[in-house]
């Protein structure tokens, strides 16, 4: 658990402190990523507002993000709970952590922009805990259109 | 603390992915839990927003929600700090844990609901740790007409 | 990590249960405090929205507060992450750690008033683990007037 902790407290600071480009390479080279909602993922519909089956996908999402300078007027503040472990070996752990994400504007306005939990499958690759698949599950369903930042 | 902490991640995942039925064997049958908030402990009044001295009345208490079906328009998702814990055996445990709650309504609309504490007492029954008593103290006053769900 | 975060608990608790007098003795006698936002920091601006070099200097500050009342019409409510150790040895330890703020005025009104990250140095005094430094920095600019209680 401790080791999760640790993973998703250096994958949070990597978002918020705006290192985005280090936040690919939490993922291994095949990976899942998806931001989704609660209706659209228990009803099983695999869209989601954001989607990618590769770190190189990620690396190309982050890339776009700079040349759209979006992301320069906004902050987000990711707070994260503890992981609850579904299943774990000496390999891999499956495991679902709560999150609210603070957003905080240029301007100093800052709002609970997102709350939900990830779905989070871990492997261990040479010796590195990576992430082979994080579902960002949302509670709400009405922040796509303002989903900038990596969740 | 580890086991504390993995055990509140259950409490609340439980509650938020609205598995409720779930939520009275998080308790020893005979329990402690109340919702009440900070002015009403400090001044020692017994009375809180929600009151219960069973897992029987727990049990209760989800049917009526289940029954009257307030609890469909509204999620939460529930932040817990660490555990401050202020006295710990092998077989009991007495903590104070910080919590942030958001509720997110059918329209998606989120707010930050409720903020306070939990004062716990854990015991170990038959292997397993149980909630022995949970008072959620929160520290606002005004929310009491909208608690619907446990917190 | 885990005495890192049984400390920032005991940390928060002694802020948000208005036990502030106790606030000073988590730091060594000759330390450093500030609460600072992102982009004064990020440009070296060594001043802050409030400063302090020693644990003298917080006891002033926490007896001026209770003179001047103005913290009995808010409450804090503190939830802090899971520290990102930078480094560690058996005396001391680098971290940096976000936390979302809530405040809650006495006529009940809950609201996110801060978030950010510490930047902390811990050192192990007597075999008590001590503040040398904590910064606290504000993603938000514009919070600075509305500081009263510690971070």
């Amino acid at each position: 658990m401790l080791q999760l902790m640790a993973f998703n407290a250096a994958y949070a600071q990597i978002i918020d402190s705006d290192e985005l480009e280090r936040w690919p390479a939490c993922f291994t080279e095949h990976c899942h990523y998806r931001i989704t909602h609660v209706e659209n993922e228990q009803e099983g519909l695999p869209a989601g507002v954001v989607w990618a089956d590769s770190r190189a996908m990620l690396e190309d999402r982050i890339a776009a993000l700079r040349e759209a300078n979006i992301y320069e007027r906004q902050r987000y503040r990711h707070l994260l709970g503890t992981p609850h472990i579904e299943s774990a070996d000496a390999h891999s752990a499956s495991a679902c952590t709560p999150f609210m994400v603070a957003r905080i504007m240029g301007t100093g306005e800052t709002m609970l922009f997102a709350t939900g939990h990830y779905n989070d499958r871990f492997v261990m690759e040479a010796g590195r805990l990576l992430l082979a698949e994080r579902v960002a599950v949302c509670d709400s369903t009405v922040t796509d259109t303002l989903m900038a930042l990596p969740l």
